[in-house]
């Protein structure tokens, strides 16, 4: 039996017969002849059809009909890989009757207006070649994210994402039956990742994040995919921004240097990049804005997408970095986990990293030191007793070191690595609110 | 700042004062002299303490205690890593004072009657140097894995975990409310790696995967990690099963050369495999098993555990192989994506590929044809128009390629790589009927 070869392997097989197996991706007629477009894993193949009785076969069906076809590889300088099949036999492995209800040989619009559309019709969308590009870049990036946790002693973990009960805050959380108890969506592996640094004192892990938030926002979606790390034996506060800066820096150079064309092809802006991301205060943040656009958010808690969009805009300009972070949130947003800032406890040891205008981690210290911690949980007005803190307190109670770890959305650096508008662009699948399928 | 080292960097420093810091993992007075064993990420680091006021800084403390040390390292043929730490000053980073729950110095108990205790205690056994190989090793599996998937061309996916209904089967499935909406727990990601053969042909994903198993056996648990490839343009059931025996192969051999210790300590067994998998069918298997043991099966629609030990077992011996294929499993155990074997109709393009006595992993061809589909969906009584149906089948009716896939247990894997007793020893925090913490 002949084996098959892959479009973009005709160029090594010139003068001789080829199997080649894939889609029909668009059919052309033109004087008399028909060309052929056939799609596999790789990329798209030409086959010139003069005989009618090939050309025939095809009669009535629709892109995406399944094909074998055979036939001699010839130079041909003006075919799309300078290389096409001629005197093909065809063999319609599967026929596709009903025309698609969405191209499959065009980009896809991806206006904002169209979007339910899109992700309506994803199942067929993914096939769609430019559409696919993104999710093969997302899954280099994980890869990406992996090679550089090894080589920096991370480990792997994977830890459960049914819970006991509601623990960093009881909204926003899907709840469920567990055999006659209240269980839990893991919202992060927030208290599981900081149990394992008594372990490996490097974990991390990317998996499944579940967040019941009531919102339709082109940021948000009620399943997410995040990339968790948690360090040990850290120094301070710098030592989690220093590993989030290198784990970036490492990752997008090497998104941009081997997918040079998938990136131009989505008019993914250039990458203005610095090993070192530039660093403001919360407080310097509001000042900055508040002087430049002349709206006032001085002695603001938080910070606003406008200002996250602007400090992202300066630092391109000024520093020639498109990253950065925003250091120093006030202690109002502090979850009863993070540590107080011990040289200004009106703020907390919280940074979230800013890229291309949107927050795609956040990287705050724990406060490590048990008695501490429980105080802090009592003032949140959370009970240390409830299963969901009682073992997470045990890590502390025998010795958990310093330390800190990020939390980074994966779904939303994949849109932003692409220039994507909407955070749902980027995954395969999205949930939100209203949509629940495919 | 002096720079932190690890224990097992400390022959590198001979003559020269280092900074170690770690867990407080041993503590042995001697003759006036106090011998201290400091545990860090990469092992046990030896330290001899003379001066009484250091060892004095040590008092009332307990094992998990969190310490820097400064010292000097000395060749020293008596400790472990034949180096020692001299004269050294400590400091206490973080005291531990009630006496931890567990052993952390010695290797915890594994007996099935202490499982309980084990997982109860879990936050702390991880820390365990013995325990933590089995999470280390899990580790590597995952990244040997994906080195595979990656060298054959899988793009890995990640899919969502919440679905709009029950798919598969009704039972054994979560359920809980979606913003008004009846949603369900991923049992698998099966429909989405079919789905997406139609964009990248060859497709992997690991993540979590939940099971409403009401079941206490050694086997099961509700929250498993999968492993799952679906490939299309096969040209049989045969390539899914010659993927499966290389995937197997390649890891298995890796994780023997490289983690040869961690393995002999946990007393694993030598690993007798071959690159070509035995196959034996369902009916073969009976009939072996009844020839042999008296023990009639003959004509079961199943196997049965112990038929499932008894042929690795026969396998390991008469073919030098502990892996071996159960094929053509009988059509009652069919499910409706299933592809009928042509051959012999009575039967199911279905494989178990058991290793050591235990199914690891399932690999069957799947109905590629629409019509095909629908008809054996209609035949199960299920309803094609259901949300959790309705777009599947939208990827074959436009075009899906014959193909073909396997759905293997990580947990089970790494229980079985390591020879414990229990799948829930191999996961760091296990979840059944009656565990939903830590």
């Amino acid at each position: 039996m002949q084996k098959r070869i892959l479009s973009d392997e005709i160029n090594g097989h010139i003068g001789k017969e080829v199997l080649l197996k894939g889609w029909l991706h668009k059919k052309r007629a033109m004087g008399g002849m028909t060309f052929v477009l056939l799609r596999d894993r790789r990329g798209v193949a030409q086959i010139l059809v003069e005989d009618k009785s090939e050309a025939d076969k095809l009669d009535g069906l629709q892109l995406g009909t399944v094909l074998e076809i055979t036939g001699q590889a010839v130079e041909e300088p003006r075919a799309p890989l300078k290389v096409e099949i001629h005197e093909p036999k065809l063999t319609v492995l599967l026929p596709v009757t009903e025309v698609p209800p969405i191209e499959i040989d065009k980009p896809l619009g991806h206006k904002s207006e169209n979007l339910d559309t899109l992700f309506e019709h994803r199942v067929l969308g993914v096939r769609n070649i430019q559409e696919r590009k993104i999710f093969k870049i997302r899954s280099e990036l994980n890869r990406y994210i992996r090679e550089f946790m090894k080589e920096n002693e991370f480990v792997e973990i994977q830890t459960p994402k049914i819970l006991a009960g509601a623990t960093e805050g009881g909204a926003e959380v899907f709840k469920f039956d567990y055999f006659g108890k209240e269980a839990t969506l893991a919202q992060s592996p927030q208290f599981y990742k900081q149990i394992m640094v008594g372990a490996f004192e490097r974990v991390f892990e990317i998996g499944p994040a579940f967040r019941a938030e009531p919102s339709t926002t082109s940021r948000h979606v009620s399943e997410i995919t995040m990339l968790d790390m948690e360090m040990g034996f850290i120094e301070s506060h710098e030592d989690v921004l220093k590993m989030t800066e290198k784990l970036l820096y490492y990752v997008l150079t090497k998104i941009y240097e081997e997918h040079k064309e998938e990136l131009k092809s989505w008019n993914a802006p250039e990458l203005v990049l610095k090993p070192e991301i530039p660093r403001y205060t919360v407080k310097e943040l509001h000042q900055m804005y508040t002087k430049t656009t002349g709206i006032n958010t001085i002695g603001e808690k938080d910070v606003r997408p406008e200002e996250e969009r602007w400090i992202c805009e300066y630092s391109k300009k000024e520093n020639g970095c498109e990253a950065v972070f925003v250091t120093e949130f006030p202690i109002e947003s502090m979850k009863f986990y993070h540590m107080v800032n011990p040289r200004d406890p009106s703020t907390v040891l919280w940074a979230d990293l800013l890229f291309r205008g949107l927050e795609i981690a956040t990287c705050p210290m724990r406060e490590h030191r048990y008695e501490k911690l429980v105080e802090q949980m009592k003032s949140a007005g959370l009970d240390p007793e409830h299963p969901g803190y009682k073992y997470y307190l045990q890590a502390f109670k025998f010795g958990l070191p310093p330390h800190g770890g990020f939390g980074f959305g994966i779904d939303r650096l994949t849109e932003k690595i692409i220039g994507l508008g909407n955070v749902k662009e980027a995954i395969l699948f999205p949930r939100d609110m209203n949509r629940l399928t495919p």
